[in-house]
């Protein structure tokens, strides 16, 4: 069995940037993932895009102007974890030993699909009764702190946090530091969650060049990579929020490393709103259920301390471009374990888990949950 | 390496089912594919759903409500070919020994999405243009007809041998023959392509349990399954057609199974209108390039002929839900294999291929192309 490797990884800048193509995301990212991985387009054996609204052809037309032409091109949709579900795809491939060379790219253009909110399907009930994603959110929040006496400035503490690893990161949507009462005092969007506590609309592209650990090559060796469902949320269900997916997915990843939550050094999880981070924070073992906010009340999680999660920025502030968002998330865990992070860098970080959730809410099951350990050059 | 074999198939009905939900198209197909393969909702270890339209969370939503939780679930998108897309993940997976029962399913609810033609993507300026399917396929017959002096007639043979073939196709969406004259004689579309040579808009899915070749059981082999690439359709091309991704993922496939085109008994092509078919069937090696024509003229290709072609009635008269189609196909040749094809049986098949083209037009280089050789049990 083959040991699959990230040898390269690059993203466009993530915004609202409605004049670019999906093509021209896509561009960007892919062109930044061969250089740095030294790969040409025509050494690709294979490819997988994960898109959640692209349209059908989105990877196949931005492909083919690259000169990836005749091989294999999947579009693979998984909710909010399609880019790493894409990922994961890849990794199996090259540690089966099917491909050799395989990319790994998401893409989300969602300035053209949304002006607002995401809107229901017309088949989706509970969407349409209302049940959207900051409602669901916010419904966990609602019951998270009933169960556990978390306050709204706890909640808030999550995206103060986030917005501030993010001035360092020159390719995140906002950048702009917010103190936890600018946070509170933002526009109620889903009682209790706030503007500044949603991940905003962005559009955006990244991608990852999976290939085989070569001696003497430093790269990002995927120690372990797992894909899950969950349960849809079940109006009958007697839980409004539950974190089994998570905590299912990560136990698996971390089995398969060999490695314990407090080995890894740094992390990138799924913050789609401020109770997000809480709930994935005690799913992948870094607190007890119920004691996430003492991971920020004690700067745990913030870069500096000993085990930062989402030094990016997150993404409340990176920005939430849907199908580009896990491989964003291995982008900025790749450059930190390269070393290259700039004014974010975690010191010695050498072991890293990204955590991405697709669907549903974080908290209660979702579509999919996909977590990689990943482990950077020992030298 | 471990051979894949289709364990077990079905299929929803086709044609316009506005009143069901895109579950229940999947839980008819899934069902009988599971009973036929003797196979629980359990037994499976993973799941690729094809869709080109379906919503986030279409996979999900049918497959939890089955039973199907807690193992990857990947929602695919090829264009025409997602379902054969997910077959061949899915043949791949077992293949390399990754899984040992992967479901592969596929569905469409277009009544849902499109009230007439499909309309194109914002960013799709060809489409924007005029230039949707059906006028790239009717450009595709005009550029034909010019070059190799086929008539409208003949281009209305295949219409009529593929609603010839659908009368005993119970599953169909259109089961009425029509002579070539009735043909010719219906509404004008794209010139030189009228109603009946244009492929249906359908709702539907179908399924496929892959998993090993168990000796003692009947269960059609997967002797080869090749998915490639093609280009986009170029407004700079010099070729309106051009048929060279269905022509080299056919000869990679006949030359990994062993096969040659004349040894093969059934073919179920992409026939999304009449021309399709023609230049399919010369480029998976029945007739030479201009000459397509004369299998219809002398049956070669009809029910009965020594080489039938979509037997089912094809995309033109099975009808057309773009992400089922190819596992749609995959189902007819499974029964014709296993002697189970009723008043449309093919006596004595053995050997049978699938290709499913996804996107641009067949003649045009499209989004993808699947074929795979498909073998039954010799006794």
């Amino acid at each position: 069995m083959t040991t699959a490797a990230i040898l390269g990884v690059g993203t466009s800048l993530f915004g609202k940037q409605p004049d670019l193509h999906p093509s021209e995301l896509v561009w960007r990212a892919v062109d930044e993932a061969l250089r740095s991985a030294e790969i040409a387009p025509a050494d690709l054996d294979a490819v997988y895009l994960g898109t959640v609204f692209g349209a059908p052809g989105v990877a196949q037309r931005a492909l083919h102007a690259l000169g990836v032409v005749g091989v294999p091109i999947i579009t693979v949709e998984n909710a909010c974890a399609s880019g790493t579900t894409a990922l994961h795809e890849a990794a199996e491939a090259v540690r089966l030993g099917r491909w050799e060379h395989v990319l790994a790219v998401g893409v989300e253009k969602m300035t053209d699909q949304f002006a607002g909110a995401i809107h229901p399907e017309s088949t989706d009930i509970e969407g349409r009764t209302g049940l959207a994603l900051p409602s669901l959110y916010a419904m966990a929040a609602t019951r998270y702190q009933h169960e556990y006496g978390l306050t709204d400035a706890e909640l808030a503490m999550v995206a103060e946090k986030n917005h501030a690893h993010a001035r360092f990161n020159e390719r995140a949507q906002h950048r702009t530091p917010h103190t936890v009462e600018e946070i509170l005092a933002s526009r109620m969007i889903a009682d209790p969650l706030t503007l500044l506590q949603c991940c905003p609309i962005a559009d955006g592209a990244a991608a990852a060049v999976v290939g085989r650990t070569t001696p003497g090559r430093r790269s990002v060796t995927i120690r372990s990579s797992v894909l899950r469902s969950g349960r849809l949320w079940d109006h009958r269900s007697q839980h409004v929020w539950g974190f089994d997916v998570i905590r299912d997915t990560a136990a698996e990843a971390y089995e398969l490393a060999g490695v314990a939550p407090s080995d890894i050094d740094v992390f990138e999880c799924h913050d789609a709103f401020t109770i997000g981070e809480i709930v994935t924070t005690e799913a992948i073992g870094l607190a007890p259920v119920g004691e996430g906010a003492r991971l920020l009340h004690d700067g745990h999680t913030r870069v500096g301390g000993p085990q930062p999660v989402n030094p990016s920025g997150g993404l409340l502030s990176r920005g939430h471009p849907l199908g580009a968002t896990g491989l964003a998330q291995v982008a900025e865990l790749t450059w930190q374990l390269l070393g290259r992070a700039g004014d974010r860098q975690v010191d010695g970080a050498r072991l890293a888990v990204v955590e991405t959730m697709g669907g549903g809410v974080a908290g209660i099951d979702g579509n999919a949950c996909a977590v990689a350990v990943l482990e950077g050059p020992s030298a």
